[in-house]
């Protein structure tokens, strides 16, 4: 692979996409890393009783992997500059999510790179949505 | 504490700020739950091999927390309906972190309230800007 650079990189461009399937055990240890512990992320019973399907991933565990799939296009995750999206649908453990993107924008006197981004379940739901992220890669 | 709900909140409330300090522990097991073991999070030596004062938090860490601040002082981490935000400066282990936030507007129609955030440093830099979120209030 070559290195992503700002001379590059075109509008236009997608983001190689990235797929992970989320187990409960991850799901558990993020818990343990964030500290939240809400029940309807460990507790199946409880998110049945709350009217979910079953547990589900935390946003922030979603959006942690789309930021590491744009991290690993722009070649390190000190090059995300910033990140912004909308939780739109759960993911539940057992689902593939499928992290993309599109570049929208290059200012090459920066290196500023704008993406819209996004991430679906391999059950058919757009997990996250609205994605939008900066990177700032080297000339 | 009342119930936050959308006929409660005002334009210009400010968020419950939220302090934690971030401990090379907590670095280490994001790291393990996430998968991103870059070593300038995780390798003291190495990340002030390439100009580091020291290993750093993840930015995505650092956000974690800004969203539960935000979860916390809206009633709970399924009412929070969008985030975004630059990574302006690292957190380095024994920092601590601050977030906070001020409603910047409410539409009582469907609930939905947003929130302009930010973190900052113990060491005074701001390591979150361009803070917005947006959350979703019962009636």
């Amino acid at each position: 692979m070559t290195e992503m650079t700002r001379t590059a990189v075109r509008v236009g461009d997608e983001m190689t996409p990235l797929s992970r399937t989320v187990t409960q055990e991850q799901i558990n240890a993020y818990a343990d890393a964030s500290g939240d512990v809400n029940p309807i992320h460990v507790n199946e019973e409880f998110a049945r009783m709350v009217g979910l399907p079953g547990t589900i991933a935390h946003g922030m565990l979603d959006l942690g992997i789309l930021v590491d799939a744009i991290a690993r296009w722009a070649g390190g995750s000190d090059r995300v500059a910033s990140v912004g999206c909308r939780f739109s649908k759960p993911l539940l453990p057992g689902d593939t999510i499928t992290c993309a993107g599109r570049v929208v924008d290059v200012d090459p006197a920066t290196g500023l790179v704008t993406l819209e981004v996004q991430a679906d379940s391999s059950r058919g739901d757009r997990v996250l949505n609205n994605g939008r992220a900066t990177v700032r890669l080297p000339a």
